[in-house]
């Protein structure tokens, strides 16, 4: 039986989603805690592979198990065995064919950035700090050049040899001051790009790149072209949609 | 010269605000971070002794220092210095006799309650996960009964030997779920008051205790009369008022 799974995490003190050799990781968690559960030894597959420190509201997995207890029981098991800092929201069957990456539509990230002279300690787990005043209605117009089906080799590498070409859905900054959010939607990203993104769109806001030489810089699809990459505690995906 | 210092910090990995043997404490860092910037040996007052776990927005510190390069100079020069958990928000010069605590007219608690079935790993470090149903006009209207002066010995010790009597401002419930706030002000509180309260309340909202019950309760002016004391983790004071 195929078993699907809604995820949260705090990735403060994970080395990203993916398992990897002498360093923890939020799927060698979720695996241990599975195979905990159900005494089967496990690998799962996930929607999207999150970088050091990035959080996760709504991360998809799936995996095969022989649990016969039902999905409630399995996530209240699962939710009694991991650690504080990963959740299983919700559990549900699903086809033996799901799987959580080649079948996602689309991915929703959300970056928060603190803006204010002063940095703030509590929450500063899931903000960046930005000290320099913003032009946010730059950085607004800049995010709406986003929007459509382009070429994003400026703000990321796509696994080796593959396409840039990305579909975004949605690209917008939301918030009072001086909390702000960028909501991003794709229909997939390449490898680091929202935080490239946003690093970039705060130059703009900044003023250190026009709004005209920021689009200009993307359809260059040259990654030297990006600014500097904003920081991974800031960065959460929030759902993803099949 | 007298300086005051409004400071804000994560209260996760201290043991309360005041001074201990063996146990890292806010004022220790605080006074370490004073002294390697003054050169000075410092003692500060406060406003309010946090217990552990517990946050702040806006406590406010005084001391006493040669300090000469001006208030701006002090805060970043201390903001630099202190770890990211603690920062101060802003200092300015105060009349030589200030006294955070004796000259406070109120100070602004906020309890955040996380109220899902699900607990939540983003954020758990700010709130108490309260997974039962909650009545959240039941808890509004029993709220309302702690406004104005009385005896609040049911919800707290006081220093030795003193009288019960507070006066409060303000207590109220905001916020939409799954997240909700308790916002109480007085002049001042009782040791653990607030979180005795808000685990009281929430019984109020579980139903276990009725409104009227709860108001009998809180007129009796008597300790065992409290349900259980809320967690550390979910206070936070916001503000202190002169």
């Amino acid at each position: 039986m195929r078993v699907r799974a809604v995820v949260a995490y705090d990735g403060t003190n994970y080395h990203g989603f993916q398992r990897q050799r002498n360093a923890p990781t939020v799927q060698e968690a979720l695996e241990a805690a599975i195979a905990q559960v159900t005494q089967e030894s496990v690998t799962i597959l996930a929607a999207g592979r999150t970088d050091a420190g990035v959080h996760a509201l709504g991360q998809v997995i799936a995996c095969d198990t022989h649990w016969c207890h039902g999905s409630v029981a399995l996530q209240r098991a699962l939710n009694a065995t991991l650690p504080t800092d990963i959740v299983v929201q919700e559990v549900s069957v699903a086809p033996d064919d799901f799987h959580p990456r080649r079948d996602a539509r689309s991915r929703h990230y959300r970056y928060t950035v603190y803006n204010a002279a002063v940095r703030s300690p509590v929450g500063r787990q899931y903000h960046w700090h930005v000290p320099w005043m913003l032009n946010l209605e730059a950085m607004r117009v800049a995010a709406g050049a986003l929007i459509g089906e382009h070429d994003f080799a400026t703000f990321g590498q796509p696994p080796k040899g593959r396409v840039t070409i990305r579909h975004v859905l949605r690209a917008e900054w939301s918030g009072t001051p001086p909390t702000l959010y960028f909501d991003i939607e794709a229909n997939a990203f390449l490898y680091r790009m929202v935080r490239s993104i946003v690093g970039t769109l705060v130059q703009v806001g900044q003023g250190k790149i026009g709004v005209a030489d920021f689009v200009y810089r993307f359809h260059q699809a040259d990654r030297d072209q990006a600014g500097p990459t904003a920081p991974a505690r800031g960065l959460c995906l929030v759902a993803v949609r099949y």
